[in-house]
């Protein structure tokens, strides 16, 4: 993602492009126009600005000399229809971008700026964003990535990581592979043995047993190794409640397990770790799936504002450049 | 994406895949473990399945000899929770394919679902999907392709309609473009002399006058040539509501133009195309963007069920295969 | 209305008075009862006084000699169930004036009252009050009188206009004249052409073509003379939008009719009015109808509280003079 | 009201009229335009229509030789937005009394509405009008005619009777004349002694006493010749409730008053109504005042739909001569 | 309670009686009246009638030759407001009773009309009363008798059972035996070595362990010996969730368990076991507290209809006998 | 109930005890476990405290030497979840006074609880608790007593005021004895003439006729012995107003009876108490019945944290003894 190859941006302005801006070239060509337009881009509502980055490397690849970018950093905050970037250029290096630009950023905003909510709710305890497996694997890691710059400490990806430059994916353990072993300690001690050292030995510890007799088993088996248990109890079982973070803390501490950390995950939303940090649940980090990856777009609009330097636009829009001076020259 | 390269498969199980499922892959290898598995696939919330032929090609690609499946068919109704497929085989066969496994579903069930709720809304009329500018271009087709699971009668890029097998796909023209004509008849005479005969002649009409004004001054250049007209109105003039709609068809009825259909866009969703149907507004076709592109995706969720052909699975859910009569074998 | 002939008098204690004044009248008489009696009248809901003036101007032809009033004055604010006047006199004298005492402050104070709340919502940008036509005609003129006491700038008919002594009646142009016409700058350039020069050149330019377009078109023609232009799109359009007025000043800004006013109206209540002002959008006036003319009376009760110097009330009512020291003495 | 002076359509057309209208004529006249126009009127909510004879008798002064008329009768249902009247005429004929008719209908069909409502509620159980103290004093009267039109059986005034053409208006006796008296039964005997046989004997009862012992007292001192009570009970002392209807009913007849009528005033609405309908409350006659005189006016539009035999309308409204099959020829 | 000691009856007129009665005994008798009254006694709500059993004991003790009882039976539905009892005895002999008899009937129908709630709602399965911890011991048993007349089939305590005329109280144990044992099957087995056989063995499986999981661990100890597991997991572990019965069912089943109920509870309301039921949780017994034991009173009130056999009442009420063809002659 | 009979001892243990402690303390017997314990007990939502010296009255005739118990005191505030007592002692001695200890404060805290808000309603005018009607005559008394440590300032019945330490119990005259009478002046000259000086002169004016016209007679008729008037109007005559009492208080003081004061009773809750005190509405007493008797109990709980002085107690909650610094030992 990072390195476009060339055919991507054949992919962007053809299959991938909604159709008429094909026709609208074809027509502007045959009729032998190709104007100097400025086009601005803004967003329908407020949020976290994502997948710039990216837009602009399409431009770049795009756009010809003396055509001019104006744009807002990767990660800014943007208002409501707020101009988050600037384009002057002839109409045909560019048009048949659009689709994928405003897709881009549509996206990637929308993941980020759940993400913000989210990680804002946390006050300062760590979110690790784990949705990959809510949106099709195509753009998995690029969720991960979003997720990271509204404020996400970690993701579960190795490509996700990549993007977003953390030295390595999180990840704790599947049921899957407890099921298999048969027995929680056994997994966890086969985990121990075969991992490398590097990999944080986390116990997922809801999958046989009461979350707090598993933990104390655990705890008990792995001794100072254990650097944490995760509780992701199911719905079926009523989910992770604050009282049961603080009665599997208190009973960790009374074993002498001080040092094990508590990593909850299953069904989290920002309201619900409002709750969990309001009530002082001793909670390390937080996994949040749904929350982040099943996060709306952000609508984004791309608006011709002026044609061969004279403002013009459509009905509904104020023709001529918008004062926006938080936009940075981009080239 | 019909036609699967194998390194979208490394892609799926590598970079893609939460890591936790190479690490449980490595520590069940260390330790002797592949056992025979059935792993059943579940959604959260009803609604209409989509990503299944994607998903089963995954898997026919990962899985050998004696390995079994079962599923529902693509496009298919499904109740909440309600299992859609089913998987025995080795574990180490299919393990790490779950996080895509899992997307693919997510993200396609959502998007025809949605649109299977605006279709029905529609009661007949036409729905066109044109909501790519609002999710990543790598999944932008596929979104189309989904909404027509969901019962969408056209979509916008080319790669969409391929995948959905459509003829072509669907679209007007762009603001840019009359913007740059700067008369929209004038780029509606131009857009007819050039494009091929087997394009629509749509025309979008509210980019510069009254929609009913331009209306029939494009109807009176085009004659019988014209197909249609585009309600597009922005919502800073109040979107297009019913009575325009209305009002445009008898200011053409009128003049003797009773040949030209009315689309419209413009934030439509199931809600508002409801409104329209319950007031007869007399729309030929709707254009549906966020209502069905921001969809949130479905939850999915995989359960082993047995190990070794023993009911076997975590706390809160049933063990043991669940009593799924729909699902179809398929190997 | 404002100098009271002796048949209005005759009007309002007979064919206009409920006829059970008329029957306690008869029996009080022939049991030759007729003590002095102190009548006080309140309002049950707070709001703005109004109809003072003409109450007691009725008063005075009907009190004698001895007879005490007090009252605030018009226009004063007033809380919920206040005294606003106070009547000491032989019960014979006024008891059958009750019903168009009370149907005066009624009516008039219920349309200042919602008059004020408009201007307060208005924010020091003009009100005109446009209602009458919601109104009977033989009260139409009094109601703009009541919304000018309320605050309003100006009122619609002549008569309204010199009650509530304004030097002339505000008024543009009616779309009927526009569409005799067909055109709107044709009916522009008659209505500048042969109106008197006190009469502002505002146009309504809504008739037949987008409001931006026409705007532009307008001035253009007039160029100078032109004084402001009436956005008054229908509900079928939308309604004048936050966002058209906005659009509207930018155009004729960058055209160069900075001297051009924006008069909105069409459905306009206190709430929509907040919106524009707390949106900044650039109206010069407001015309407002419905919101005034279609305000509920404010209903007023008359009761004794003394008979004969002696307090006396009905259940429910405190006997004796009630504490208002705010009561100003008229006689 | 009924026979119109010549200077009332004089007022109507000028005084009262929006002056627009006088703008717009001397504008047409002096450009030497005055084209056959067809109008049509139509209201905003559905309701009952009234007002339409007073509309008809001063559009028959105004129009002349060759005029045509349509229209619903007075009384009629009405949808919402549905067609009461058309006009084809010169428009110089009647343009200037826009205000005027569409005043008379708003107020007269809000009235009228109001007491349908209100009589709908009664479930046939007589309902009076008496709200002429809510209005003011020169459309009282015109407002109790609109409430019989909408149903009620009676009302207070002299001139709302014979307006309605009602033999005469309905009363009881005011608070004030049994304070003066100083003991209800007193007051009901002199009252008894001086009015005519047909005033009916009906004593109101909540002045100084409880309700029920008031009646008890009253009915033994007036034996037969008492045909009712009125129960006005002040909200100080929580309004007439069902169940006090439903003692007095009881402890009359216990007492052998069972010819005494119950009358039932103060407050209320058709909500209140159905209560006490619901709960069958002995009432013989419902005294309604706000509910039906504080309704808010109907609004009425005008719109050319026609000019010299052409359609033509302004935006948002349909152009040419709408199906009204319900209209009737006047003219 | 069934057998009321001479004391009882002392208490209940002397110290326990609302003093004014008293006062009013000392008054009536020092002024030498005692007149025959005819007293009724209605209920402010609809409900299940209870205590008239009680009731009827203590008047059958104060009154004498001649006095009159009509009533409903015990556990009779009775409607809003309706007379549940009339006496007619000279006033000094039941007069003091009031306060007594009114406070049996409110406490007792309203445990009996929310008992009949919860087992209307738990559609034929068992629901024991164990709220007896919930009201002041004194009344604890009649609460439970209560809700036996609403439908209750067992209650906990042995005279509620008494009282209830059933074979014997309902429990199983507590946790606090378990927590003594420091482990649920040896708590268990202890149980069934030392319990006579007409015990049920039910054991609560919630202490230590995973519901399920100890489930299975008791039921591999006790074998066909054990009758049911009570789940009552507190809400820090989330409730007694629908889910959580299916699997324990499935689980027990699958080992071969088949005769091993399910008993619910913990904070069990009639809503709670609506869900239960409409989602076919195979539940056995229902236990319910404070659903039950925490519900408030229903009002009842006495009043004088007659005085010597004249209608004679308060101002509000319907002097003399009502119509109220359900109740029974008594005495 | 201050002094406890042994028996009482008896009956909580026995017949009023939950049977399954029974049936656990046989089992425990058996099985030779008698381990010292430690309990908690506490609440499930905030109030105040109540119940606890009965509570410690039957626990120090239960528990031996060497046995601990800490307390909150009575009528203290208490948190929800709140640990209210502690008790470390061999489990035997108190394991069967569950039912009653938390039964007992489970009744009288929710009654305190409730006193408490309608005190602090009626901000420093008196409240005196009424509702012994409502509860079973078993525990009314005990209702009163709650009340009062809530803050009522007197209550009904002998026996409540004994318990709460009153000289006397409050009470004016009932109803009965004003209908008996047949007149109210009558009743309260006969009241006056044979009550001991002691007995404040309050007399019940709302029997027969409206209330301030007999506040009026009766104050004319007792002049300066009368202390004060009770309203209790009837709801089917609205209940008392606001407004009755400034009116009584007005008339009252008019007449020269500035001494006598207003009680207030009827259906009041903290709500319509807040009313009043905003309307400064004259009252001297607030009589108080459901508002206070009707009160849910508030939910205790006895766990076990301790055993053998180990941590140890259920799932779900904190072993070991909790942080409750204010607790007091009380053995």
């Amino acid at each position: 993602m990072r390195v476009l190859p060339d055919d991507l941006l054949e992919y962007y302005i053809g299959p991938a492009s909604d159709v008429y801006f094909q026709r609208a070239a074809r027509t502007l060509e045959a009729s032998g126009l190709d104007p100097v337009v400025t086009v601005e881009y803004f967003c329908d509502r407020e949020g976290v600005l994502c997948g710039m980055n990216d837009v602009l490397e399409v431009l770049g690849r795009a756009l010809g000399e003396g055509d001019e970018v104006w744009a807002l950093p990767e990660g800014s905050p943007m208002a409501a229809r707020e101009v988050v970037m600037r384009v002057r250029a002839c109409y045909s290096r560019f048009g048949r971008l659009e689709t994928a630009v405003l897709g881009m950023l549509a996206s990637c905003s929308g993941w980020a700026t759940a993400a913000r909510e989210v990680v804002d709710a946390a006050a300062g305890t760590r979110v690790i964003s784990y949705g990959a497996r809510h949106v099709h694997p195509l753009v998995g890691p690029i969720m991960e990535y979003s997720a990271t710059v509204g404020g996400c400490a970690g993701c579960a990806t190795p490509l996700g990581a990549q993007l977003a430059g953390l030295p390595a994916p999180s990840g704790t353990m599947p049921h899957a592979m407890i099921l298999i072993f048969g027995d929680t300690v056994e997994a966890a001690l086969a985990f121990d043995r075969h991992m490398p050292e590097d990999v944080l030995r986390i116990v997922l510890v809801d999958t046989f047993k009461d979350e707090a007799e598993e933990s104390l088993r655990v705890a008990a088996a792995m001794g100072e190794r254990l650097r944490g248990v995760r509780l992701d109890t199911p719905w079926e079982r009523g989910r992770v409640t604050i009282e049961l973070v603080k009665e599997v803390r208190v009973r960790l501490d009374q074993a002498g397990h001080g040092q094990v950390g508590i990593f909850v995950s299953g069904g989290l939303s920002a309201d619900r770790i409002r709750e969990f940090v309001a009530a002082d649940a001793p909670v390390d980090s937080y996994g949040v799936g749904m929350a982040i990856s099943a996060a709306a777009p952000i609508g984004f609009t791309a608006d011709i504002k002026e044609v061969d330097g004279m403002p013009r636009t459509k009905r509904g829009r104020l023709p001529g450049v918008a004062l926006a001076p938080r936009l940075q020259r981009i080239r």
